[in-house]
């Protein structure tokens, strides 16, 4: 590694804590403005960034990426103006920083306050969606973050534009320009620093990607990361299920769209209904072009439309129209399952039975625990959130959809008229 | 590494995964029962305890601990007696597992809450002290979580003789043995499979110790670590400080304890004011033992009781009777010299001006900032929180003092009434 990019990667992050200090202490409707100004210079760059964008998709192909990536990484008139009509929509949301999560007194008359406040600098590294380049940065921007952005060689030019956009934005406003700073090297050393975190500059790594990027940023990491595993989910339509709902719930939490972490992978049916409600489910399942992968039971139910499940599709993200099927003995069975099985991320009973559902939603052990409802909610703007920079499958910190308020610690105000502590 | 040893952590790990799913469903009431039990057999054991610990401080002894050491390891009858007060006190607290942090609805009718739930299992890793085998114990427990204790080897007798106790307690109300797990081993290498997280079953590090400890867990640790770093904590005299106040203050953020990690270790005083308050303040830490360690102007004020400090003093925790003290031109230089020097632990301003304690409180980014207090409170007792398992100097999930309800984090419940995602 040249000493050069070591260099200058540790400008970026000296810049970045020196930025952060001032975005930490910065009025909300000074962000507010500097993220409606980076909407109006995302609109006004609009061809630019669709020209460079271009040149991205030119390379791609060259490089043989997937019709799936290409996809992803493409930019026309449309997803301009969805990426400045985000960035607005973050601008219009509750600031973060400054809310005051509690507030308590001691018998010596020692006031205290929990206080929310930024993290301090977060290193975002990211595959193909250039949208990203924006999202990741207005979020960190609401949250009084700076942050040091890296995005995919695939998407450099697209990203640079959108970046370019972000700063004058900022400048507008008289923001620091460093508060978003986008690595501008292709040069995958810069993600080893970034990991290593240059000099004690970053508090917090997050990877958006594919599983290949978010074993490398887990296993060589020195600063906490966010990470997004894998999301393992299953629906339970329970013995006291309204079937209608139940089957309408089914067929849209795993078939609405198929690659997103919140599909379900599992389907469990309690026993005491799996006759009555797996044949009409399962050929509404084939007809989308479903695969499904069942138990003898199910197998014996439904003849074979449904295929034989082996042990490990039970622990498979499929993320792909193919779902396991199980019937269970019961509610009891149905939680162990999960909680055997899942990868802790969002599942869902369906049932009328109130019981039943609180005791599922104590039970599961998962970020995301849903009654009556299709485990496809699992996604930050359905939350409320905003836009989400992404989802955490960690315990700790932030679970689930990470939006502006998750990009925040705490610190404690002590508010005293000269106590000092007895021995 | 013996194969054997690696297979007995394993079970060690696997029977506190199973525990912490029994625990994470336990009403509080049961939980209360077992911390009363645990403290009457505390009680009972008195004197198996205070013969295992003499057994410990002979071993001490010979291996030449210091006097210090030694008398953190020792146990008498008020020690004793204190842990088993430690416990009741637990068990009244509230429990935090449950607590519905935050509910809210979208306008498609699904609701949403964040609910309060145990990390999971916790791996506890400490030094010298054995009263911390009950009070961590009982601190997991009390929110949930299953946990791994693992102690120093001087401690080892007295440990395993208070875990007696706490399984009694255990047993004796019908919770899993398996809740509270000591590591019956001094072999360091069980120290490396703890870190390495015993085939992902635990969810969480705490280390507690000398700086050479939280250090290797550090850079061994495969999973998140709660740690204890450095409290560099600062006193700030602001020009419109009540200086009787002030001075009173500062002797007790110094001196009360010297050797904790929230005494002050650098004194700043305001120009304007210096010459008035330092000349009796630094008299009075003179009389108290304190060796003072100055700039130019605090030692033009006092004279040679103020001897010339190096720049690396100020970055310097020094847990001994000496003070850093340094005259600063304002507010902003005072913000300035803690952020750049101190460790985000505690820091106080001492002022009658409210304006300048807000900007001082909004400005210092560090765990804990107060305004006319001793930065002696930073501990989990002065905060409310009962008995505290550490103090944190990470910026993220838990900060400052450390008690059962930052030992939670939390998951989503989601009801709905068959809401499906449109596309």
């Amino acid at each position: 590694m040249s000493e050069s990019l070591n260099q200058k990667m540790n400008v970026l992050g000296t810049n970045a804590r020196k930025a952060a200090q001032i975005l930490a202490l910065m009025p909300a409707d000074r962000k507010s403005a500097a993220l409606t100004a980076m909407a109006k210079h995302i609109r006004l760059s609009a061809s630019d960034i669709i020209n460079a964008n271009q040149t991205d998709i030119i390379g791609a192909n060259h490089k043989g990426l997937s019709p799936a990536m290409i996809d992803r990484l493409k930019l026309d008139k449309n997803r301009v103006e969805a990426i400045a009509g985000s960035l607005e929509s973050i601008a219009q949301m509750d600031d973060p920083v400054g809310l005051v999560e509690k507030t308590w007194k001691q018998p010596n008359g020692l006031k205290f306050s929990k206080v929310k406040i930024p993290i301090g600098v977060i290193g975002m590294i990211y595959e193909s969606r250039p949208n990203v380049t924006a999202d990741a940065g207005a979020l960190c921007l609401k949250s009084g973050n700076a942050c040091i952005l890296r995005g995919g060689s695939e998407s450099i030019l697209s990203n640079k534009a959108i970046h370019a956009a972000l700063i004058a934005g900022l400048k507008e406003t008289d923001l620091p320009e460093t508060a978003i700073q986008l690595i501008p090297t292709t040069d995958r050393a810069a993600v080893g620093l970034l990991l290593g975190g240059l000099e004690n500059t970053v508090d917090m790594i997050i990877p958006r990607g594919g599983k290949g990027l978010i074993a490398r940023v887990q296993s060589d990491a020195r600063v906490p990361v966010l990470a997004h595993l894998e999301g393992l989910c299953h629906s339970y339509v329970h013995t006291d299920a309204d079937q209608t709902m139940a089957r309408e719930i089914v067929l849209n939490a795993k078939m609405r769209r198929t690659g997103v972490c919140g599909s379900t992978e599992t389907l469990l049916v309690d026993k005491s209904i799996a006759a009555e409600f797996l044949p009409k489910t399962t050929k509404s399942l084939n007809e989308l072009g479903c695969e499904m992968r069942g138990d003898t039971p199910s197998q014996n139910i439904c003849g074979e439309v449904v295929k034989p499940a082996s042990d490990q599709d039970y622990y498979t993200e499929h993320l792909a129209p193919i779902i396991n099927i199980k019937v269970v003995e019961n509610l009891k069975a149905a939680i162990d399952h999960i909680n055997s099985h899942g990868s802790g991320h969002t599942d869902s009973i369906l049932t009328q039975d109130q019981d039943a559902a609180d005791q599922f939603q104590r039970a599961v052990d998962s970020a995301i625990v849903m009654h009556n409802a299709s485990t496809q909610f699992a996604d930050g703007g359905e939350f409320g959130f905003g836009a989400e920079i992404g989802i955490s499958t960690g315990r700790l910190h932030a679970r689930g959809p990470v939006g502006a308020e998750h990009l925040t610690t705490f610190k404690y105000l002590v508010h005293g008229t000269g106590q000092i502590r007895p021995s």
